[in-house]
């Protein structure tokens, strides 16, 4: 099942900026396990926002609330999660599975 | 350039069932090219809502907006429309690039 | 998976009476069999409010969409849809299990 | 009578890791207490979120006040209650009893 | 158990000044009864609204929602309610008993 | 003039235990005082929430501004007052008059 | 006592051209007269709304709303009430008094 | 050009009361001299607030912006402001000249 | 003065095709005239909305209005006004004046 | 493509005033790069409010991200962006180039 997460992070004053270094390096390294285990699809930047947009699939929202959580960055996040449903256009295999990130927005006539 | 599309649908008491029906219908073939043209990448509903949440990529949002506007829903529609940017992570295509759309929800541990 | 639904009901001013008694005898009747099912555990009303807040379980929010768009008065629902993780202190089944609706509110001391 | 109880946690910096702990587990214990009475009949996680949704019965306001009060988070929670009145559907016993909490979503057809 | 009730009144175009004036005359005969049955308390304007702020005693929300959706007006109101809880400073009956209606605002230094 | 009053309440981290006590004893004893005075007629809590909801009668705004400033706790409180106007209803004293505060809620009919 | 009263007019389809110009001839004539009683002191429009700002002294706002439902726009109007209290600094009258309507903006420094 | 300008005052924990008090004698020092220059017209407070709603006459906005800043509270202040156009009923100077501070308001009938 | 100038259109049912293309025929010719005028000085579509955000120069709010209200559209606006001050960056002529519309967007390094 | 950038600055309580004018005055030097890169086309004040409002003109959404983060005062904004697209009027060069910032707003009638 996908999830829509939106965060945003907020670090209190005595955090120092070693400290916010370490803790967006481990953060790193787990959004990459959690997209080799297929589970983080997707990650924006929101413009100006200090936080992202993430597309997770996960098995239910208890499922999602246990991947948050374990996230380095958890404590300081404040998090907005939106339960999607599959699209019936999106249930013939051949059309959804070949959705590419972000590439050259030029296709498509103005 | 990616943007976060949400439309909720109210039709007028006047449109009859027949009418909607056509509408739906040329909005899914005009979905479809879309699709094609890589322009709209995802598209899911929100549980209980009458309307759609897509990820859209066009190359400014004067386009986006000539896309939707093409929309047979179009008039019909209530749009927020949100502008993404690319989080690092994902400027190293490897990884963005393989993002299957709904499948195995059942991946990464509990 | 658990879902919190809020419902708010508005009729068009040309639906008659009796459609309306109808169709709410048709929503009762679907209400019992979602029941039955195991999907709709939970009703109530929201005091002075025309619709109602429900507790459902279903396997994601695209079977939910799925049941709540199959209600006979979902066109003239306005939904509100939230996804409920299991508390830890529900995972033993002993405690979640014996969960009786409103039955003595008299137990626990003032 | 029956509330949902929505509360958000926040504890402010001075607190120490210990006495988040150590509060918790006081928590717990008169969470499961308030099961036993039958106050406390159903808790939910929010994913992504520092609180729960709760499910409370109580013979009024101003006994769910003294409960909510008497919680050793309470001076840490943001708490939002909303009163619910009986389902009339829900007022013949037979259906209402058998409640089950979270188990199999798989009921029903998709 | 005390709420605090706040409701809007909008009549559809269609409803005739006559019915409107019936009515009203029927909400005002069910508000004395409530009142004698010491189940509506207060009741105020909110200048400048159409619609009242209503003080109602009931036993609890469900009965509260029986009130509310006898009265006349009912089909046209858009209702908030809010649960009370007895303040400790009125759980002494001296006090609390003497309650007089609006009467003399001059009273305590200015 | 009557006045509904809802007040939070948040104390900074640096006010001791005691200084909280001593400042609701003083409150108390103004409540009284005010209550004496025909000023504060009702007051109740929100369930869960850490404030209050009184209602007031006072000449004029101004007369309620210097009430409320004059409260030991109005430096922490965080205020809302809502202006209300005599229901016609109220205006024939017999009625209006017996308004007895909180009692039994069971009174009319289910 | 005064009033801030903010209100945004809206005509029903069904009114014609001619029954505007009448409702606001009226409305301008009553106008008039409540600025001669000294209740209607200040009136502004609020650039691109369909609605006004105006600055209201009355007794009371059971006084106000009588005044407000006077108005011939009233059933037109949604209304916003806001009750304020004299500042000290406008306690002593030779301040307070003189106080011009719209005049010339250039006094004071840039 | 007239501007309404709704202030909130929130100081920061370590602003000693004596600083307090030095600040607000400024303050009203510095709204004398506006008077006297006929930019700030009428200044009110919002009942049970830490803040004013004032009426004030500028050149256009950098003006207005100038004067908020030059108060030595608008490091603590939030500030809303709107612009105000003038009303074609006080288009004419003679109505809309006399316009006296708050005064009696028991002119105009109930 | 400038003025940020957001408006959302919405048609009435009865209001024909040909009717609408009028209306923006003559909010066309109006809006050059305006641009003429120097008043008009950026109008921008926001992506998926029925409507504009424009920047407009005028005397004061008065004359805004007075703008706003003699466009073709107006009756079928919702108009939320912003009333903007000039930053000191752009108080020296040099750097302010040269604003050319939207260009070349790829300036300024990624 | 444009964007309309809404920044509001607040500064935590350890911030030094010198801190802050530093920081202020490299905020200024930056703020003239962008401009005659093209990126900052306009910035506002907006009355009573320490932030500000600009037109930025970037690639896209990811370019103008990088470009806001890399202001001297980014960690002590809190910014809303939205993306704007060319309206048809501006298409043709000759109407949108020439737009000059603040000058006379005397022009139009009134």
């Amino acid at each position: 099942m996908e999830f829509l997460v939106r965060s945003t992070t907020s670090f209190p004053p005595g955090l120092s900026a070693q400290d916010i270094l370490d803790l967006r390096g481990q953060e790193r390294t787990l959004a990459m396990a959690l997209r080799a285990d297929g589970i983080l699809k997707r990650l924006w930047r929101l413009p100006g926002k200090q936080g992202t947009l993430g597309l997770y699939e996960t098995k239910d929202a208890t499922h999602l609330h246990d991947v948050l959580t374990s996230l380095p960055l958890f404590p300081y996040l404040t998090v907005e999660v939106e339960a999607l449903a599959t699209h019936p256009q999106e249930m013939t295999t051949d059309v959804a599975a070949a959705v590419p990130a972000s590439g050259n927005g030029s296709r498509g006539s103005r």
